[in-house]
Formats: C-alpha cells, sequence, structure tokens
C-alpha cells in the first residue's frame, strides 16, 4: 500500500504532467511541464503535509498582500532563495575574460542624469568619498569609446534615493560616458552594507533559518554599448563584512575590488575632495553580439 | 565556459542551499533546502529566461492582488497544478480496502445543520432528486454506528451556497449521524458539473495552455467517527462529462459511483419525492488510528 488499486503519488505527478501535453505553445508547454514535475518532486521529496501546505499558502498570500508598486516581495523571495542569480547565470554566461554579471536588484530607477568625467554623484553629503575610474574594452582588449555607465548606490545611511522622499531625485546615481581611449571616472562616496526589506514574510523566513538580511557593500552599474550586450553588475567593496553571505547571492570573487586609502595630500586628489578620501580601479570587459555564447551544459539542446 | 574563473549555475545552487545550513530547526532546514534544490533543478532544466522570471513574477503578483477573504487564487494554482492532490495522497497513504480521499475544495464551510435520517438538503429547487445511501464500516467490516457525514454539493445553476448570496445558509449542505448498523442515508440532488474560477491569472494559464476549467459532477463529503482517521472524499457521478479531465486532478477511479435512474412509481421512492428521481449507493470505509499507516516509498527515512 498504495497498490495498484489505489491512485499513488507518482499516478498524481503524472497526470498533472500531462494535462499539459495539448498545449500547442512547445516553450510554455515545456516551462509548465517542467514546473509541475519539480514542484512535485520536492513536495514527494521532503513529504510535505497539509499543515506545512497551508503554511506555504499562508505565506504567499501575505506576500502578495505586503506587494505593491513602492514593494516587490516576490522577487525578495526570488533573491534570498537565489534564483534571480541563476536565472541571470543561465542567460548571461559568457567567456572567461568578460566581466561577470550579476543581479540588477530592486533600487534601479531608469534616467538618471548624464555628468562629466569625473563628476560626483553624491548631490549632499554621503559619506567618504571615492574615486572610481577604469576602461571599458572589449574580449580582445581594445576600448570601447562612448560606452553609457549608468550608476547607483547607496549612501551612509544605507539607503537608495529612491528609498528616501527627502533626498534629491539624482542623488548618487549619474550616467557616464567613457572617452577615446575607453576610459571613465566618477566620484562616488565607499558604500556600506545595508539590509534588505525584512518587515514581512522573507523576513520572518530568514529570521527562523537562522540567515540575515545583510548585503555587502557594494555600487551598481549597467554598462551599455552599441553592438556589445549590455552588462548589469556590482562593483563589491572587498574590505566589506558579509561578502561571504550576501542574503541574494549576488557575490562573485571576480567582482571584489579594493577601495584603496588616499590622503588629503595626495597629488591624484580630486578636485572638490578634502580630508581622506578612496579610489578603486575598475575595468570593464563587454561582450560582442557575435561573441555572447551559451552555457555547454552537457543537458543543453539547442 | 563556464570554466573555473566564474561563477556557474552549480555554484549559485550550492551557495543557496547551503545558505539555510544554520537553521536549528532540523524539518525547517530539510523543506527549504528542498525547495531551494528544486527550484533551482527547474529553472536550470527549463533554461528559465530572464523575461519568463519577469512573467513568473508578474503572475504571482496578480495572484497575489485578486486573493482575498472570498477568493483564494494561490490554492487554486496549487489544485490545478496537482499540489494539492499529491499533499493529499502524500498524507493518507491508507489500505487498500479504505475509501479514498480526495481534494476538501474552496466551498466547504463548517457548521452545516444536524438533519435527521433521510432529510433533504435542498432548500429550495436546485435540480433532480438523489437519494444518497450506504453504510460507514472499518477496514473488517463492523458497522461505525455514531459516525458523522458532513455534505456540500453544488445545485445546478452549478452554484455552492457560499458563492450565491441569495441562497439560505443551509442550502445543499447538512450532516447527518450513521445509525446503529452504520446506514445513513440523505436526499441530495443528482450534481453538475462547473467551472473553477477562470477570470484570474489562474485561468489563463488555463487558456494559455489549451486546458478546460470544468470539474466532474460529485458531491462532497467529510466523514467523522471517533477513533477513526477523518476522510475528505468526493462521490462522483460516474455518468459525468470531464472524469477524464477534472481541473484539479481529484478524480480517482474507486470514487465513482452510478446514479441510476428510478421512475416516479417506484415503491422505494423517498417522502416528498415527485416526478423522476435517482439513486446512489456508497459505502464509505474508515481507518482506524492504528491502521493510518504511512506510505513505503523507499526513499522514507521515518
Amino acid at each position: 500500500m498504495p497498490t495498484a488499486a489505489s491512485t499513488t503519488p507518482t499516478d498524481i505527478t503524472r497526470t498533472a504532467v500531462a494535462s499539459f501535453d495539448g498545449c500547442d505553445n512547445e516553450r510554455l508547454r515545456r516551462v509548465m511541464q517542467g514546473l509541475a514535475q519539480h514542484l512535485h518532486a520536492f513536495a514527494t521529496e521532503v513529504e510535505l503535509t497539509q499543515e506545512e501546505w497551508e503554511a506555504g499558502i499562508r505565506f504567499l498570500t501575505e506576500t502578495g498582500h505586503i506587494t505593491d508598486d513602492r514593494r516587490q516581495e516576490f522577487i525578495l523571495w526570488s533573491d534570498v532563495l537565489g534564483l534571480s542569480m541563476l536565472v541571470d547565470a543561465l542567460e548571461h554566461a559568457a567567456p572567461d575574460e568578460a566581466t561577470e554579471s550579476t543581479v540588477l536588484g530592486p533600487f534601479y530607477v531608469p534616467g538618471a542624469e548624464l555628468r562629466a568625467f569625473g563628476a560626483a554623484i553624491a548631490e549632499e553629503p554621503a559619506g567618504e568619498p571615492a574615486w572610481v575610474h577604469g576602461h571599458v574594452r572589449d574580449v580582445d582588449g581594445n576600448p570601447i569609446p562612448g560606452a553609457e555607465l549608468d550608476i547607483w548606490q547607496n549612501g551612509d545611511d544605507r539607503l537608495y534615493a529612491v528609498q528616501n522622499p527627502d533626498a534629491p531625485e539624482n542623488h548618487l546615481r549619474g550616467r557616464f560616458h567613457t572617452r577615446d581611449d575607453g576610459g571613465y571616472a566618477f566620484l562616488a562616496v565607499r558604500p556600506v552594507p545595508y539590509t534588505i526589506p525584512d518587515d514581512g514574510p522573507v523576513g520572518r523566513m530568514l529570521a527562523a533559518t537562522a540567515r540575515h538580511p545583510w548585503r555587502p557593500a557594494h555600487i551598481h552599474m549597467i554598462v551599455r554599448a552599441a553592438g556589445y550586450r549590455t552588462l548589469a553588475t556590482h562593483i563589491f567593496d572587498a574590505g566589506s563584512e558579509y561578502l561571504e553571505s550576501d542574503a541574494v547571492f549576488a557575490v562573485k570573487p571576480s567582482l571584489l575590488r579594493e577601495f584603496v586609502q588616499r590622503s588629503e595630500d595626495d597629488p591624484e586628489r580630486p578636485a572638490g575632495v578634502t580630508g581622506p578620501w578612496w579610489s578603486v580601479e575598475n575595468d570593464l570587459v563587454l561582450v560582442g553580439g557575435d561573441q555572447a555564447g551559451e552555457p555547454t551544459d552537457p543537458g543543453r539542446t539547442a
């Protein structure tokens, strides 16, 4: 027992998967059948109880009700379960020479102000100045002039401008273009670790499983150039806490950068900077359209 | 590529699963690690794209926003993906002699009126009369006196009383006790097929995948008796449409019953019945506490 006379878990899984056989959109059929198959495999493997299923329904319902135009708790679930990073990795496999991508995160707002080479992105005091500079190149080392860097970061109050109704709209964000040699520079602030929103269902799950809600210090950027694949990535502060336990798994070793401490009398001090400052070098390598490639998983069919 | 130098999908899955290693609630750790593992296996196997992930987030968000005190779209997802039936089967494995369970569904309301042996459950005209009768027994064939049957069904307008604000509160539902010989009887109406709520995200998925939203005709019952495991099941009308394609996969062959057509002058005609009527015999077998047993999957550890 169960025997042939009763309807077994295996029967139910087979029937649920087969219910999509008639779907003539081949891709949709594959996704829905994969979803049903793996959902059933999960429940069967852990022997999910009725009570646990009810708790799951309650968590999903609360997630739906806390989600609005300013808060996206479903994306947060995807982030803290590592799904967001996985989807990024599946889609953005690239040659080793290329800069790795990472999560976009919920705080990106398009349309930041276009700023001059070396300009500051902080529109009010937000932490210790950090001079970020480097070159944008292709995988063969050729400079890419006219590439656009779209930058955003949090300040030392842990907040992005979009989270703070009192902050100027363009505070701690800006767009920059590379020069003829592919070079770029801007004046950021040294970022600080912060917590993902942890006052909802995701935060309760993290607390119940002894996980913390912190992300290590980082600066976001999207790099765009005609003929190249758009890159969304971070500069992670190599000296930050939480690099080994980012709540959303976005850290990749290749994205760590040293923030080098500089003195007030350093001859390279950027204009307008007083007191101690930091500098960080960050070269970026973009993948051309024909080099984008695909991952080479053995199971891959296309 | 990807090679050791980049962060692979496999790395991300391993890190996400390991993030729960510190959870000292062993059961919660197993469930969350299983969830992360299978969610990642799904995305990796179907090579889920960023665009599909976004569509998934949109569907979940809409599901959250349509769900309220009267509409539970997350349970509907669980139903149409076969998860609800699977969880029922995992929890309620039973000896072959026992009556099989099936989904509770969203239309059960506790506290139905207690009615006399043979009484009608329809409080206003709702379809052709159907005399439902049988015995409640244990797996050894001994009658169970004093068992409670909690009955609910839809009428020929396809609606349950709880869906129709104009219907009397106890319309098409009632509780009955078995007599000393374990016998019970009540006057129902012949049920008709109906659609699950299909004006939301679940309905859009069904339409996109060429699935229909219909359920075959059935009568719900919960059977309770001291010392026995409570049984939630259906009587399926063996002559109904959609038995092979129930939108929620609740049909089990052992639950099909013939509705036998009877004439007005049949001497067994129940009191108060005029015109043609139907009868259906439905014996029920309950599992005692010590016979409840557990499924015998080879992978089972407890």
